[in-house]
């Protein structure tokens, strides 16, 4: 069956209300659904209340062909969610023997009986569809909910979440929505701002019938392209090929890739390794870099050396250099770049060095002046930045600048 | 006046129902109301469409006194929070002369002409508190909107937002619920699991008239307390002592306070330093300890020593240890703590090392072994973890049982 899908979001929890646990879950639900073409009409986020989550219910369905509860699906009193969609539906909850016997299973192989509380968790609304969960008690479901309208309900642990949601409920609503559905296309740059990169795209001759957004986050543009209808798969890919044609040096990726992924994808690619010297992003580029998995092929490691005595004593640094220059400063960069990488015995050397705030050091040098410096064997750069925002935003800024520059030093060197 | 406040919270932003922009800003007002004891009973996030959000301002407004518009207040086309406001409330907007000269005073100052487009941002709803925003163009406001009834609207950044909200809408909103309201303390433990804290914490003696909830959070387990009425505040005041009377071994703050920063405030106080030896984590204990401002005053740095050649060549591990035990094991865990403690001339030296996965190393041990160990002046201790979860998961984990290891290390020296 072909028809149109938009879908409301509704995530169920006191806690969330609170602040206390965050909720991931939208958001990766959202990008998701967008990634696949399907529109995410509303995000909520109600408490365990059985009248509160009826009527979230009601109005998203008036709008909406399926609404998606995540959370809520315990076995402690305050999960409710099932209780809920039975009142809204009056339809009556029905025992899962299967999904019970499951659970006295799951309970025999930890060692001790099932607490009569989680009885409640193979209780099924007639004529739903259980939604298998390998790695938790709650089973998901999928709800027929009148003409063309669906309830899906998840448990709320991302662990369990995620997996179900991948395997489950998105073949089931693209299956749904094969033709309506429009298609749209990520395409990730870095080290161009968002409106000069506009005024460059101004040049491209883009294919008719698909539109073009930008969107700014975490230090770099990301280009949203989306089109509809049968060709649209091929004008996506046009579309990209054009700007990776016109705008290459500044495309690292496209969809869910990282730059860290990008720089790492291309370390490896060539059998070069990375060795790191950082001071005031305090291992921050090392963490992104080694949440790669597979990153142990090219990365080497990192000095944090976050006294000027670790930067003398285990980089080697000159202690007449950082007098005259300062700790903060072109020439400690790429003395401290150098050094990684005859450390580590790395085929290239990257280094930060800087002042994330809130204060100064005893330099008197402005809070957000950073150097990063890359030597490699076909030669050497620093940049001086002046990065605005508190001490978090500094460090993730100047490891986004590092990146980039990591990046284009290997690209170029590809062309 | 004294009343009852309950708040909506709406997020206002297309990019935001794409999942591309992540939605912080409603977890962090809901934190903070939460912790001044203000119930938010509602989140939505609903796209930059007129009908929309005033559809979802209404039916907010049937339910809560108060309700929290954030985002939409740009310059352009689709920033649509204000007139979607103007209509709800049939009130027009008018121009305010002071803040368009601000405005153009901005403009003026970075030395180009103000765009005509953000003229709008100087148009308020009448009868309504322009609220000064100092980091950016887009005011915020108060808006009367009926018996006992607001609306606030907030800008979307979360660098202008989070100063405005804590400076001007925070104040505005306790003083309307002065009397009324709850209060709330929220104490912080580690290194003891929900249901065994459950077991101890019944045999402590707390005063009646307050309420105690357990929130399961980063690998801590946070006791929300809750009372209402004229001795609340001391009541909670009595819980907290009691609770760290019993159970002082595993509180390590309150409210806001983060692990990191209660070992951090440790070794400041007693004038001690800390050094790293890190692998398996890759640098992420050293990013949180350097999220703390001031850290450079106890944290000499860490060596992300990610390959046995760094671990030996960088931390002098001896190749027959490593060779005999594997670089996963208890005896190389010790010897990079001594090794850091030592190369970097600090009073304490820390280590991890372990299989964050996906796939184990050569040695075969399975995923998620992880040792973590701590050489300091009373002694020196490992602890061997079996950790579940993905890789991000496993180097978070593994970094929460270190700081768990050194904060009750250190408490316990000060017994």
């Amino acid at each position: 069956m072909v028809m149109r899908v938009q879908v409301d979001l509704i995530c169920i929890g006191s806690e969330l209300l609170t602040g206390l646990v965050e909720n991931t879950n939208a958001g990766y639900i959202s990008r998701r659904l967008w990634s696949c073409g399907i529109p995410v009409r509303e995000q909520r986020v109600v408490p365990d209340s059985i009248p509160h989550i009826a009527g979230t219910l009601r109005e998203s369905l008036r709008c909406s062909e399926v609404a998606i509860c995540i959370g809520g699906l315990g076995p402690t009193d305050d999960d409710l969610t099932r209780e809920a969609v039975s009142e809204l539906l009056e339809r009556p909850l029905c025992l899962d023997r299967e999904w019970l016997l499951h659970l006295e299973q799951i309970f025999a192989h930890r060692g001790r009986p099932m607490p009569p509380a989680n009885r409640k968790q193979a209780l099924v609304i007639a004529g739903s569809r259980l939604v298998n969960n390998p790695r938790g008690t709650a089973p998901g479901a999928i709800i027929p909910a009148g003409e063309q309208r669906w309830i899906i309900l998840l448990p709320g642990p991302p662990a369990e979440m995620v997996p179900m949601f991948e395997e489950e409920i998105l073949p089931f609503l693209e299956a749904r929505c094969a033709k309506a559905k429009w298609r749209t296309k990520l395409v990730r740059t870095a080290g161009c701002g968002e409106s000069e990169l506009e005024d460059r795209i101004k040049k491209t001759v883009l294919p008719d019938g698909l539109s073009l957004s930008y969107v700014a986050s975490g230090g770099e543009v990301l280009l949203q392209l989306k089109s509809c209808g049968e060709a649209a798969s091929e004008l996506l890919e046009r579309a990209a090929a054009r700007l990776r044609g016109d705008l290459g040096q500044y495309i690292y990726g496209e969809g869910e890739e990282t730059l860290a992924g990008a720089v790492a994808a291309l370390f490896t690619e060539r059998r070069l390794t990375l060795a790191l010297a950082e001071s005031c992003s305090g291992g921050l580029l090392a963490d992104r870099l080694t949440d790669i998995p597979g990153s142990s092929h090219f990365f080497k490691g990192s000095l944090v050396a976050y006294s000027n005595e670790a930067k003398q004593e285990l980089l080697g640094i000159e202690a007449g250099l950082l007098e005259r220059e300062g700790a903060v400063s072109e020439a400690v960069a790429l003395s401290m770049a150098r050094s990684a990488r005859k450390k580590f015995n790395a085929s290239m050397g990257a280094a930060i060095t800087g002042i994330a705030g809130p204060e100064s050091d005893l330099s008197g040098k402005p809070v957000g002046l950073v150097f990063i410096a890359a030597a490699g064997p076909s030669g050497e750069r620093c940049r001086r930045l002046k990065l605005p925002g508190s001490r978090r935003a500094v460090k993730e800024r100047a490891v986004q600048a590092l990146l980039t520059m990591l990046w284009r030093m290997m690209h170029a060197e590809e062309q």
